[in-house]
């Protein structure tokens, strides 16, 4: 396969990130499948630290999401081992013993319960994974822990990730600072399979699992659910938050709704949308990033799927690779969203240019106003689809014949 | 916009497809959009002739869809108006009016009631369509009607189809022989908008309307519901029968399960699939055909749902290009269905090769096997999920570059 292009909106840099107390790391070069480039990591937390997830809703999920997906309820970690290289997807009981034997493995290093340590895997489906080389490398790895260097802990998880994606902030809890750091992976192509989407996000706030759970739920459907590249959903797709507690809050906290915690939902919100832009921004063959708001929707569930049917629509997203305002083309995929729409009351806005409104073309619309635009790398499209008032934003990227290339080129 | 290639699987000519008694037709070039094409039929049917349908489940439907579907209800047809270049869709009252001036002035040449003329556009979205331009022609093409010549027919709906797509078939109703021919067009592109699903199927057996309902439904939903380019669908699909009545029939019938139509309803079958299959054959940018069978689902709609699932990802479109036997993006596809499958009792063949069986890959299985299968234009992939008896078969073409320039290139 071809060397995948770096993305045009790769960064300059690796983004700031701020230390996270408590959050340790190391990384290796295990050669799970590939030679000389680091591929697994583990990361170490503190006693007490707690832990909440949500996974791929794909029916055929890997044995590690099986695993950490059991294991996430009971809310507490003290590890995170993830590899590159093989994704342990379809790989039967031997799969599931794989991902056993480094949690125990693991587990004992740390002296902690196998419970206690969440795995996850990207990479090759369908290939047994030769869980003895991740054995091989864990003690040096604990030994190795250290304060989490961001920007090696972003690099350890990518694929072909043309970039390492990384986003932090520090919050306020009452007069508290507390620090949040992620890093994810995504939509770069592991050949020769699927991309996959996985984030891990680390607080040093004192949270129980519960109220993690709570504050995490939200983030997760106004970042990682509202982005697509192409509709398909890996089977190992797995998001974590772990707080390691080092930071005492000014009371205990019991729900995700406590006032306190507003300036912390609002920026665990901006790290998750961070992530997830990065994910879209490096989708395969990605030229142009999309940004598609919907109003006027039944609800904010009915909003999002109206966005995904348009972020998703392979006629859209060629239309804005060729820089074509083709709004017809959203009215297809507004309709074919199912979704309660009025066709008489529809609006469709491109980089503010109003194209139509309530169910018929803007008398005043020419299509050279919004043409400087659509020729841009970002793109703003807005629906009202006239019903109520759920809304919703999604972000997608267009599709290419980098898409084609990268997902289609022949396997040597 | 460049010249759209002719797909590899047009055929060398036309199909023979048989007079049916009573259908008369006539073109006309008359300038909706383009000059010089003939972009206008009129058909007519005989007094007593019926008519069932099924629509685009998109909640933006054209104008002609509204009208078709209201009058379709009372079964009675005695004329089809199909223009190209044109959708009619998005146009608010000004389409509903272009539409019902289209059947009133039809109705008034040929001496019926405007609701038994039936009307489809396909073409350019939210642009007025110029309806004077199709009255204009509608009296030459009443006095030009004549045994419909159905390559004239069919050529007449194509839009950038790159081949005219016929089928025909003579079923046996006891000892009467009947006529069943059909036209249809699609997965052509309309610059600059979306590809449109019409077909039209004609009999000249005597049958009342609410047995051709029941005859096209499950004929519609194991060809035209079980196809699928890029799971877009149109504001205009449109699939209308109907029957001239001018053979009778050994005695009366019913409804559409009697013993008497068993040879009927599997010769309709075969003339909706051979019309839905030369759509996908003529899918934009297709190199490769793709029949997906599914089994031991939980029922017949699960598995085509699974199917379309299967049949609709970028991943596994973009591997079929790619002659590139990726099973890990089926075992995906299936899991992203949300259909009941049992991931430890998944088997899934290519070309008649096992390649995975009860959730794992199988051990004899060497992808050299399936490696000329792949490499061929017709692929052939089976999957069990294991849980059932229901079974279902979809088509699908693969995803490739000509997609890409077909609906990306930018529009000057």
């Amino acid at each position: 396969m071809a060397e995948i292009p770096v993305s045009p909106f790769a960064p300059a840099r690796f983004p700031a990130l701020p230390a996270v107390a408590g959050v340790a790391a190391a990384t290796a070069a295990a050669g799970v499948r590939y030679k000389g480039r680091e591929d697994v990591l583990l990361t170490t937390l503190p006693r007490g630290s707690t832990v909440a997830g949500t996974f791929t809703r794909n029916t055929m999920p890997g044995a590690p999401v099986d695993w950490s997906r059991r294991h996430v309820a009971q809310g507490k970690a003290r590890a995170l081992v993830v590899n590159t290289g093989n994704a342990n997807v379809f790989t039967g009981k031997a799969g599931a013993k794989a991902v056993r034997d480094t949690a125990e493995a693991a587990a004992k290093l740390l002296g902690c319960r196998p419970a206690e340590v969440f795995v996850a895997s990207t990479g090759v489906i369908g290939e047994p994974l030769p869980a003895e080389r991740i054995l091989a490398v864990l003690g040096d790895l604990a030994r190795a822990q250290a304060p989490a260097d961001w920007q090696r802990v972003a690099n350890a998880i990518r694929t072909t990730d043309t970039f390492a994606k990384g986003a932090g902030r520090i919050a306020r809890i009452g007069q508290r600072e507390v620090a949040i750091a992620g890093v994810a992976k995504g939509s770069g192509m592991i050949q020769p399979d699927m991309a996959t989407m996985l984030a891990f996000v680390f607080t040093d706030a004192r949270l129980p699992a519960d109220v993690l759970r709570g504050l995490l739920r939200p983030a997760v459907d106004d970042s990682f659910n509202a982005i697509t590249v192409d509709s398909d959903t890996s089977t190992s797709d797995t998001v974590l938050l772990f707080a390691t507690g080092q930071v005492p809050l000014p009371r205990a906290i019991a729900r995700a709704g406590d006032p306190l915690l507003r300036d912390f939902r609002a920026k665990l919100l901006e790290v998750c949308q961070e992530l997830a832009q990065q994910i879209v921004r490096d989708g395969e063959g990605a030229q142009k990033f999309v940004e598609i708001r919907v109003g006027g929707a039944a609800s904010k569930a009915a909003a999002r799927r109206i966005g995904l049917a348009v972020a998703n629509s392979p006629l859209v997203k060629t239309a804005i690779a060729g820089a074509d305002a083709n709004w017809g083309r959203v009215v297809m995929a507004v309709g074919k969203s199912g979704e309660k729409a009025d066709r008489d009351r529809l609006s469709i806005r491109m980089g503010g240019v109003t194209i139509a409104e309530r169910g018929y073309p803007h008398p005043d619309y020419r299509e050279e106003q919004v043409r400087p635009h659509m020729r841009g790398r970002e793109i703003l499209i807005e629906v009202d689809v006239g019903i109520g008032t759920g809304s919703a934003t999604v972000w997608t990227c267009d599709l290419t014949h980098g898409y084609i290339s990268i997902n289609g080129d022949y396997r040597s």
